[in-house]
Formats: structure tokens, sequence, C-alpha cells
């Protein structure tokens, strides 16, 4: 028996990239957080503190501020390709990389109704999001979405579920369904129109759940998944990560009051956690796209 | 020598309420975080743990469900007046009331273009707020927003500053400059049209942020007050807080590489903090206004 | 009638120092959170951009630092006081200084049963705090701590309150009462053991809430700034903020159990929120001890 | 070509549950946060909306408080085994869960040097955590603790690294190291003392931490992992997420002043991240212990 070293990764976390694009007077600004891991053969500097084949992550984050000056940002993914493809070459003993880097929206101030040149306001909390990851020669992209809070007022049933001692919850035919999508959708291939896929992606997330009527968030789920795989060619998979943002209707009869869908309390937790899948069943393997190492999730 | 019980309330926090108004099948939806506290002679249960007079934070709770119910919600001011006066009249013992509410923006997703019927997504971090203060007869409005993130790329300077044996700091010419607007405004009178006071002041807090060629950001909080009291008779007084969140140029010359106010590094901590006043001269006196007991800021 | 320039502060806000004391092997590190704030006549660049007045907020930063090595850092009180002080000599249009600290506890990690020279863990997320004001003249210190969060299993009840149509509480007499205290004491006078009272006072509102069986939230409160009080000349008055973090009974009787106070839900929101102030009725005047310019509570 | 369902799961998170042991009158308590996730053939309510093998998450949560009170909570471990095994014999669709616990700690209150009967304050932020994973007969148990936040002043160096165009960091000898410890260990065996082995776990992290004279946050990682294998023979493997809380040392050159290891600035983004494996090399193979469906890390 012998105590080894496994899998492992270091890089900078957070690296927070403003980049103004001033080509014209209409500037256009990219708001980052950009993640680099390196992966590879970094034994040395775990078992005896030897850090020469140790690139700094104090250099990576240089790396990403050099980079935007040189090349200018372009979409997430081609960002992160663009960083990943530079750590490998930076020396033998990088054999990967992960590189992820979250957009933050940003929208034109209207003045008179006419979007300002070089004033934006945020366009709220959720995010763009985009995980590249380097193994060798392969590559894979996984794009998404985050925090994107959405409700319905109604068309929402939750019904005919499987009861046992412990259930007390009432069917309902009903309900408000609220939640915040968290999507990661895995791209094949490395050179697409990211720009309008995300747009398109999510415009049909957002359609799916509005318009279907909903028998359970897992139907919801997968029809948001099904949608985009039946609308997207260059996606092969879909992850959903949907928590059940519960809004209970108060029970106001005590006060001699009716509540037909009127008054609702928004609650923190617990919460429901629905999570899935959703892919072509000839999709290209998933190789090392979903891999973080070591897998804290 | 004798200790003895200062001002004090007692309330209850963030109810989260959410109204749906089903009065047609296109729905409206008011997502809100109520906060009550009640004023008073509550030194019996101060003193001896007497409750005799303390209606409990529970009831007010409930009382935010009920009275959603049986007025509907209106405007968040509407709302706070309504609960604060019933607060006032439930018993001799409460002599005052500071009621808090946020509102929390939607909007409806769109659906082939068309904006879906009971279908929403959040609208961003951004709240409208209101804290209505009640003291026997009296009564103020202190309407608001907090959290609108807004960001200059050009047109922003700060030069021509003190200098001691401490200042290293270079001046510019231009610069980014980026905030979270809170502004809090205190209207005169109590039966305003809220819904429209709300939008054409945030319109103007927002195109003054845009327009004005910034020497400070304190000339530019100014400006954005004075042009809300510019425009808005029923203003009395605006005060403003909002951190200077810093975007420095990142030094890229270590790597042959100019930034002509292209790549900026946004820094969390520490960030500058103005915060100021801009009232009429001629403003009623805000009374207890702006008082938060214990007075915790 | 004319719009006019109220009250404005302006400084640099959570600057993060962290100080190590190596004047022998057994390292000390304080670990601070310092805000900055300068109160004057700043007129001229809210009103025009003209920024000769305005030492700028990186200096207020840089001062910080500075003066942490060269007086060392001390007591927080100390340290704030030294950076009042020193704005307000810095030039004439300084006339009042805020500023805050924030101490994050840290203590030294065991080894072999032994406190390790100079490796630390963090102890939680409690802070201690001072707000010294200096208006001209005068200076007011006001001491505290945050995020202390208890918790009582029993020796609480709550029972004999108002009721209302809108009450559904039951009465109790053993419940749990749990709360994050805030708690802000106004010295008198600014030469104190600051390090030994800090001490001595977190003691005395522990012992208190933890020996008092509590009637009301309300009678918990003032009996620790009572206790404050009786034992400390020092301190003129105490305002405490203590939330009352609900923790309910879970109702089993669905699934045939009882629950004698073993099981609970400890809630998020909504939560109690009982504030109040403790004070000698011959307390010197508290000035502008506990203003916050422009207010925003 | 065919769109499918892939791997999913649902529950309920965070069900915040605090058990009261009043066995005798020196009360203990127990503060959890439980999140439930089943697994297993949930495609009708996925592809159909039919929700027959849906066992609610709100049945999950009442299964949550009632079991505690049958059962009691005893350690986190057995809390999540108990609660797995229970949902995996609800029903044919169930084949495999995820049980996830966090504790929070407290500490009694000293009174006169005595520690309370009834009266607790939070042991800060640090938490205790497991999650078990049952699937079939088969079973993993990774137990670990999360935001263990410790910082050495001294006995940490940086040198040696590589360097590329990029890289302008300087070497080091004497560096502040900091960090908040996230530590999964996977254990062998279910049938453990749990206490026990948390508390001697936890303790050789933190010696190992406070001991090591570190030349890098890798090799202070691994050594830390090791440690725990070396004297842990319940533990087959050890992951570790360690991100670097950079504290930089000010310059303060600029004022005329040195700053030998003296004044430093806590830095919040970016921050290095260190991660890595540690584990025997013929452990039993991990099966699905570490995996998360679906997968977002």
């Amino acid at each position: 028996m012998a105590i080894v070293l496994g899998p492992n990764q270091y890089g900078k976390a957070e690296v927070r990239l403003v980049h103004v694009d001033r080509s014209s007077p209409r500037h256009r600004i990219t708001d980052l957080t950009v993640t680099t891991q390196l992966r590879g053969d970094f034994a040395a500097t775990h078992l005896t503190g030897d850090n020469t084949a140790v690139l700094p992550t104090d250099t990576q984050k240089n790396t990403v501020y050099a980079m935007a000056r040189e090349h200018g940002v372009g979409q997430p993914e081609e960002l992160a390709l663009r960083l990943g493809r530079h750590f490998l070459a930076s020396g033998p003993q990088v054999t990967g990389a992960r590189v992820a880097v979250d957009a933050h929206p940003w929208a034109r101030i209207d003045v008179a109704g006419k979007g300002h040149d070089h004033a934006f306001q945020r366009g709220g909390g959720e995010r763009r999001t985009t995980v590249v990851t380097l193994d060798g020669d392969r590559c894979w992209v996984v794009s998404g979405l985050a925090d994107l809070v959405v409700l319905k007022s109604t068309g929402s049933e939750f019904s005919g579920f499987a009861r046992d001692r412990y259930t007390t919850l009432a069917e309902t035919t009903d309900r408000i369904l609220a939640t915040a999508v968290t999507a990661r959708w895995r791209y094949v291939g490395t050179q697409l129109d990211y720009e309008r896929l995300f747009a398109t992606i999510r415009t049909t997330l957002l359609e799916t759940f509005a318009d279907l009527h909903s028998l359970a968030l897992q139907q919801t789920l997968y029809a948001m998944g099904e949608a985009v795989l039946q609308t997207h060619q260059d996606v092969a998979e879909v992850r959903l990560s949907m928590p059940n943002r519960h809004h209970f209707l108060v029970d106001l009869a005590p006060f001699g009051l009716d509540n037909p869908g009127a008054v609702f309390y928004a609650a923190d937790r617990p919460y429901g956690l629905i999570e899935g899948t959703v892919l072509r069943d000839d999709a290209p393997e998933a190789g090392r796209a979903w891999e973080s190492v070591p897998g804290f999730c």
C-alpha cells in the first residue's frame, strides 16, 4: 500500500475583466469573470514543493488580461479556447486545462428613447456561462446560463403522485411554478456562432417554460432540454438544474377570507431541486467535458 | 442615576408576499418584501416581560397577507400606508410605525415577440423601495430604488484633487465610472401617483448619470438629485449613496502592450463611497422621515 | 426656492488590513476592515466638479495602511481615533469624520494541545465593531459586536400577548429562542481600556442572555443592555438589534408522532426584529454619535 | 437519432432541522441542513408528466423531520444512511439516492466559567459535511468539512516557479498563507465511529497545515491529505479544494516606510485555487461516491 497523488488542478479563479471596445464612439463593453485551471504532471510541487513546472496563478491572471488586449475578447467560448490552448502550449507539464468564463449582461441606458453610446446598466443577476475543457488534443465546450429566474402564475399542476405514510401534500391543478434555471449544453465542435446560438437557445428555454402546461417540474425540465436539442443540431446534450422555488398559498380562512390563487408566501428553504440530462442517443462521447477535478459538487 | 428604556421598535421583517391579480387572463404579479415595525409604549414587555400590549410579530405577518387579499396591494407606498394606519389604530399603545416595502421587478417572457399572459422573468437585482413612517398624526413617505448598477465607459474624469504625503493616485481625464445607485427621495404629501413618479424619477436618475460629463462622482450624485428635484415638485429631498466601483486600467507595459482604455480590472474592495443629500431650501421639515430606531447605520 | 446641497460625506469603504506583529516569534495578527468618511465643506466638488478640497479616497486607503505601519494598529477604537484626527488635521475643508473599524477574530491553531506561534484559524462570523465620529472638537466612540449568534433550547416563553382578528399564534411556555445579536454601546470618554471593556461587555451580554428566563425577546434585550450599564460605568447607552430567528416545532401528528420540544424547523424569513435602546437617564448627550450621513438605515 | 432522458435526480434541498435532546437537563442540540435526492426510473414524469412514481419532495422533507423524531439524529452519516435506505425501500422506482447533511457547530455559553445547560453560541462558519450515495446494494460515505479558514503569518514560501513572458510575480521566501479548506474524505465501510473520526481528521488537517513549512500550497494540500491517510485506516481517499486567499504586502515605499512583513492587503478576487486528490493505491473503487447528477461543478 502506498499513498499517491490523484487528479489535481490549479489556477486562478474569478479574474474580473472588463473590456471596452472603443473602435467606434458607440462603445461596446464585455464584463467577464474568468477562471483558469491547469492539469498535468504536477507531482513535484505536491510531493516536495519543487515548483519548477508551476506557472504561477498570478501569471495566469496576467495572461487573461494581456491576451484580452492582444486578441480582444470575442465570445466567451473563443476567449476560453484561446486561453486553454495557450496554456497547453506553455510547456510539456501542462496536458490539460479547464477554462470557465461567466459573462455579465449590460444594456445601454436609454436617453430620450435612444441607447446611449457609452452609458450602461446591469441587466440583472443572470449570467451566460461557458466551460472549456482541453485534454491533449481533445476539446469540449459546454456553455450555458445561470440564475435565469422565471415564474408562471398559472398553467402548472402537481397531482397523481406517489403517497406513503409521510405524505401530507395536497394535490393541485393550479399552482405558481417558479425556478432559477441553470442550464448547460454541450456543443459538438468548437467553431460555432456562439453568440447567435446562445441567443436562440435562451429564447427556446424561455418560450418552452412559458408555453408548456406543466404537470411536473420534471416535465418542464425535459421539455426545455428537448426543445433545445430539436432546434439546435450543434448541441449534443443539455443538463438542467432547476430548484422549485415554492410559492405557498397563504391560508386566510382564519380571517374569514378566501384565497383563490391571489396571495402567496415565497419560501426560501427548503426547496425542491430537480436535475436532469436530455441528450441525443447518438451524441458523441462526453469525454471529460463535465469533469471537474477533484469533483466537489 | 437610573437606567431607562430609550427608543425602541419591534415587528416582522422581510415578509415575502407575491400577489397575483387574476382579474383578467393577462395576470399581473407583484413581488414584495414587507417589514413592519411598531413604536409606542412597550415598557412593560421590556421591563417585566408583560406582553399585554404586544401585538405579536406573527400577527403583523398575518396582517400583511390578509390585507393584501382584502384590499389588493396597489403601489408599495399605498400598501405601506394602509398597513401603518391599521397598526396605529390597533390599540392605544401603538403611537408610531415604520413600514418598509421592497418591490422586485418582473417582466413578461416574450413568446414569439409578444409578452406572455402568465409567464414572467425576474428583472434583475434592482429594487424599488419605500419606507413609510407614522408618528401620531404625522406621516412621511420616503421612496427610492436600490442596487441600480450603472457604468460609463468614458465621459468621466478625476483630477485637480488635494494631495498630501499619502497621495499616489494619478490624475485622469478618462476613466470608467461605475456605481450601484441607492437613492431615496422624500415626498411631500401622501396622495400621489407613485407609479408614474417612480418611473419618471428613475428615468431622470439614469439619464442624468448617462449625460453628465463627470468631473467627480460627487458632481454626478448632486446632478442626479438636482435633476429629480427640478422635474418633480412632489419631491422635497433626495439622498443618494453611491459606491465608486473602481475599474482599474491594467498595466500591460511589462508585456510590451499599451492599454488605451481597453482592459480593466473590476475591483471588489475597497471602494469609494460617496453619499449626499440634495434638497429644496424651503422643504418641509423631515421630522422622523429618515429615522430608524435604534439607528444602526 | 432653491435646490441646495445637504449633509454629505465621502471616503473609502472596506479597506481590508491584516497586520502582523512580529515583535516576538509568537506572532500576533490583527484582521480589520476599515471605512473612513470625511465631512466638511465639499460644495465645490458637488456643484462644479472642482476637486481642490477633495483628498482622494485612494489617499484615505493609503493612509490606513501607512499609519498602521507607522503607529501599529492597537485597539480598533485607537486606530479609528488616530485616523479620524489625522483627517481632521489634513486641511480646513475637513470638519468632521466617521471612521468605522470591524475586527475579525482569529484563534491560534492548537498543535499537540498548545497554541501555535504563527498558525491561526478564523473564529467565526462574529465581528467586533467600532464607529468613531468626530465633529470639530467633539468626538464620540460607539463600539459593539455584530453577528453573535446565540440560542436557548428552553427557558423562553411567549404568552399573554395582545390579540386581534389577525392573531393565530398559540401561546407557549417553552420555545427555542435564537437570535443574532448586534449590539452597539456608546462610551463616555475616549481614553479607555477598550480591549478589556470589549471582553467584559461581551461576557455580560452572553451571560445575561443565557441566565435570564425569558418572557419576551424584548425583556431579554433590555436585560442585556441593563446588565452592561450596571457593570460598566464607561458606557452611557446600549443599542441592541435582535432578530428573532424562529425555530418552529414541526407538527408530527399526521405521522402519529408527538413532538415534545424535540424536532424544529429553523426558518429563514420572515423573522421578528426587536430593536431597543437602554441608557442612563443622566447620560451625556449623544450628539452626532449615532448619525450616519445621509442616513440610509 | 432520438432525444432521450439521461441521468437525473430530484429531491428536497436544504431542509433545516434543529434537534434538541432533552434526555437530561443538560440539553444537546444538533443543527443540520439536509438535502435528499432520489434516483431511479422517473422517465414517466419527465416525458409525460405522469407522477405515479414520484414521491413528492414535500414528503421527503416530512420524512427528514419524522425520522429525526422516531430515531433521533445521531451522527450526520448515520442520519444520511438511514434516510437513504428508507427511500430505496420506498418503492421499486427508486434505485439510488444521494443524501447530503451539513452540521453547523454550536458551543455552550460559558456562565461563570461553566458551560450552560441550555444556552449556546454558534461556532462560526465552518461546517461538517457528509454525502452518502446509495446505488442498489452499494453504498458510499464521503464526509468532510467546509469553510475552515486558516492562516499562517510566516512559514510559507513560493519560489523557483516557471516563468514565461507574462510572468511578473516576485519570488518570496516569506509570505502569508491563507485558505478556506474544503476537504472531503471517502470512508471504507459504513459502520464507523464517525464522531471520533471527524474530530481526529480535523485535528490532523489543522496540525499539518500549521506545522508544515510550506514551499507551495500544493505541497501543503498534499501533506494534509497524506497525513489523514497515514493516521486513518478507515479513509481511502481525500480530496481537498483550497483557495489561495492572497494577502499582498502593501508597498509603503512611496511614503518613506519599509514593510517587513507587517502590513498586508487581504484581497477578495481573483484568488488562486488549488485542488487535488490524495489516495491509497489499493483503495477500493470510488464507484459513484463522488458523482453528482447531472454534474454541475
